[in-house]
């Protein structure tokens, strides 16, 4: 189990593309946990259901009618996400309120931008 | 073990961000498996590796000296991004020499953008 070094604030640095220069070590070993998080095909549609929602905020209660699957199942890749950086929880009154933490997938996006030089070159 | 759907020349449909609509099932099926091929720290760092190099391709031998580990635990790593579509390989002469795709890595790091509108609202 590897331990999240995330600040759940979401203040964590923005990474150059991994095209414009080598990933360290430290970096891949910070990166990875992030795309292990979204490598689930749940998961990727549970942090879009959150993220489209209006005010950019969902309840679970939004959330488990969308799956045809059981409120544990739901709440384990929850669990996953939140773990991960990706997304913050909240109790507000009976239930729990998700919202997307934006500096973490932009970190994630940013990280993956090729460059405009990875264009096949002629020749 | 999932079939690989994407085309290896690249070819693939670019994915509005997740943040914008609500992944599809189909859609969410499509991405989780290149997001699990990055999700290993040394996969992240021979991708970066290929991305940087001199006209955006590595030989095999230019990857083998930046890693402690066995040459076939390298061939591992870049089988498993090749079969997700994130690199291609083309042997000329003696070497493989591997380019990464930046159609799909476009997609990954779209899909990935947070919209504006998820900062916190007001009130």
């Amino acid at each position: 189990m590897s331990k999240q070094t995330l600040d759940p604030a979401g203040t964590v640095e923005c990474c150059a593309p991994l095209a414009r220069a080598p990933l360290s070590d430290a970096g891949a070993e910070d990166l990875a946990p992030l795309f292990k998080a979204v490598a689930d095909p749940m998961r990727l549609r549970l942090l879009s259901l959150i993220a489209c929602h209006e005010g950019g905020e969902s309840c679970v209660c939004d959330l488990t009618d969308a799956f045809d699957v059981t409120a544990p199942t739901i709440s384990y890749h929850l669990r996953i996400l939140r773990e991960a950086g990706l997304i913050s929880a909240e109790r507000r009154g009976t239930w729990v309120y998700y919202r997307v933490n934006p500096p973490v997938m932009t970190r994630m996006s940013a990280v993956l931008e090729p460059r405009a030089a990875l264009a096949p070159v002629a020749g």
